[in-house]
């Protein structure tokens, strides 16, 4: 049916990825983590998505349950040429459309092959075939057109799998073409995120906060997701206009901003690396890191910053006790006393690596990532932090959770935060931490 | 009904995510990806997984469907106290059985709240609510029990959606209670890993292998996924018994071995950093890497691998032109003639490294990772990477795609990847490539 100016815009969606490729265990289905963000600008929520393997009565029965559900069904994937690309099959027996070969798209398919100096395989006819009054998406980056089928007052959209091919026609032509139909209401977000607090606390503190949220004047609804040392509250809110959602989601910051005080880092859906470039930026600070358990993965972490050249100059890796000692000056003897693993080592870690980088803030960090080396006084997962200004030093022993990949991406989230908060001179936070030790000289 | 021994083994399953927090854009749905590998273990495959909203009439639909398509159904999330919990209820309805308070799980809740001193809230009770004739399954990790419903010749499992509560629940409860119900075949897997070619390369060359697997005897499936400078081929096997799936799965990780020639870099699912760090470990070799445009990734990517201070002692992160040459050596006159992105550069890094770590292999990585700084010349994306021992050095320039996040990534594993083709003495793969330069002294 045509789009008419009275129908009712558009606001709930369903998405479904077709393939069994995609239920392979370690796969994660990015497409529809794609779609869902890009259709929630729009101000189209996703009821439900599913992942269905290559099988035809499956697939059937899914799109027709979606299509009971929802005014718009996104379906991505199985619009190749082979055997097994069921989805234009699917739609178009769901739909009772015959399919049609279009001779346009057969054109288009047989001049991509003759860029690469190839004939088209007969098998590629397969991707020209459309369901009878169906729209045919360019593709501009692959062999499978995108198809737009409006049907019973409802609208059934087709994308090709690749994300490569999927992303650019969904921004070039797919959200122009829905937007007319999405009336004047958006989803907007705001990420706020934490660290400092265990997550348990900080749902303790904000939920009593934001489960009033939903049912106030234009509802705000709070999705709470979790990173090691790190807590993240997506709050989202269906509005007619920027101005109306960003005062709202600013009363509902304003509120979060009391309960979680320092322990708030980032308001904009910023990370740590960002919020500590943006500290050292702001102070024409140069930072310098000297890492033994998190191996290189701290100074990893600030470099992903654009600009980062700006205020990194030179960080150190060191493994072994003669790198500590000879780069970093470290005493030998310190080594010998307390062991590599000690807030003594840790504090002349930070200190050796701001006086060899002749920087502003110089950051230590030594510990034990496991799985073997640990001791009943020094399990795995213990880890000092130590940070060294020309004014004062700070240093604190941390008993991380998990695995080796958690306790590196744990010890260097809490170092990032001892940066971050030396900067803006508040207290270190109180997860995790076993010792603290603050030297002012 | 009961698990007479006449049933026909599990075969299928689906997996249905209950919650409106799994549909918010970054959410990935890990729990369906444990339980999938998990279920894969057992031999009983995946045909299609759904997230859906918490809104009862499209869950009791999204779980009628699944119903009828698989003996097993297995449900995630919905399982807490608040009203907005609908797993439970929807269960109940869409099975025609009361819910029933069970006295033993009131019990239980109310003792996890008493160890932290605090009272049941009255909410959890709805935690206690059983669908009558479910068997209950503790929660070592929480206060709601998972439940386990045998219905109409079919299972429907429920697990809490709090990841740590339901993976060992799964791993400590379930899993004993699906084997005697999945008959004698498994799923196994074998994961082969690939750098050095394009992916088109990759697939043209074997895709023309794996095509024929399937309709032989004993079928093989292959996934290809991809990630920056990596192929993975997942190769599955259903087999009645280790060895036949073993033999069975080398038979066509030769024929793999073949087509792909030293470009396959791992037949076991290591990582590239694992097999360096393998290799290192029997020349009794050690390795220091200078960084420039990588930032530490390359370091951090190493001591990812558990045992890696055995050949890993010392790496910097030089992003300064200082850093540059008064750590690792570079002379200041090759910085000012060729710029600090440059092969020159880069091979001095290696040797310096190499020298001022006092090991066998060196790594120097210099290049624009952007989104600026890029030129005509040396575009965003321009990596060189050099390769130094005592007996040889090699340095080679690539230009990647993506953002600043990709480019690292990319730059990482060519780098890995030049180290481990230098110590298994074969040559560097073709992809990415701009220029090459084989230095032997």
């Amino acid at each position: 049916m045509s789009s008419s100016a009275h129908e009712s815009p558009l606001r709930w969606a369903e998405i479904i990825a077709v393939g069994t490729e995609l239920l392979v265990p370690p796969r994660v289905d990015t497409n529809s983590l794609y779609i869902t963000e890009r259709l929630n600008d729009l101000g189209i929520e996703v009821r439900a998505k599913t992942v269905v393997a290559d099988r035809r009565e499956d697939l059937d029965a899914v799109l027709r349950a979606a299509m009971k559900r929802t005014a718009l069904v996104v379906l991505c994937g199985g619009l190749g040429p082979t055997d097994d690309d069921l989805t234009r099959d699917a739609v178009a027996q769901v739909l009772s459309r015959p399919l049609v070969e279009d001779a346009a798209v057969v054109d288009q398919i047989r001049q991509r092959f003759a860029l690469r100096r190839a004939r088209m395989p007969e098998n590629n006819r397969r991707q020209a075939l459309v369901p009878a009054g169906a729209a045919v998406l360019a593709n501009t980056h692959g062999t499978a057109p995108g198809l737009w089928i409006e049907h019973d007052g409802g609208l059934v959209v087709l994308l090709p799998g690749p994300p490569n091919e999927l992303m650019p026609m969904f921004d070039a032509v797919v959200r122009d073409r829905l937007s007319p139909r999405c009336g004047d209401m958006r989803v907007y977000r705001r990420v706020m995120r934490i660290c400092g607090q265990a997550e348990s606390d900080v749902d303790e503190a904000v939920s009593p906060v934001y489960a009033r949220w939903p049912s106030e004047a234009l509802p705000v609804f709070t999705t709470v997701l979790t990173a090691p040392a790190q807590v993240e509250l997506h709050l989202s809110v269906r509005a007619a206009s920027d101005t109306l959602a960003a005062t709202r989601l600013e009363a509902c910051a304003s509120q979060l901003r009391v309960v979680l005080g320092a322990d708030l880092f980032s308001q904009d859906g910023r990370t740590l690396e960002e919020v500590v470039g943006q500290l050292l930026l702001e102070r024409k600070w140069r930072i310098a890191v000297a890492e033994s358990c998190t191996g290189g993965l701290i100074s990893s972490r600030l470099t992903d910053v654009p600009g980062s050249s700006g205020y990194v100059a030179l960080n150190a890796v060191c493994y072994s006790n003669d790198a500590k000692s000879e780069w970093l000056g470290v005493p030998a003897a310190l080594l010998a006393e307390h062991g590599a693993v000690s807030e003594s080592v840790a504090v002349a870690m930070a200190r050796g690596i701001r006086q060899l980088a002749a920087v502003d803030l110089g950051l230590g960090v030594t510990g034990i990532a496991g799985p073997t080396g640990g001791s009943d006084r020094k399990p795995v997962g213990t880890v000092m932090i130590a940070v060294a200004t020309a004014t004062s030093e700070a240093v604190r022993t941390y008993r991380f959770p998990g695995d080796r990949a958690r306790i590196k991406q744990f010890a260097s989230q809490m170092a990032l935060d001892m940066a971050r908060r030396l900067m803006q001179d508040t207290p270190i936070g109180g997860a995790f931490v076993v010792t603290t030790r603050q030297v002012s000289r």
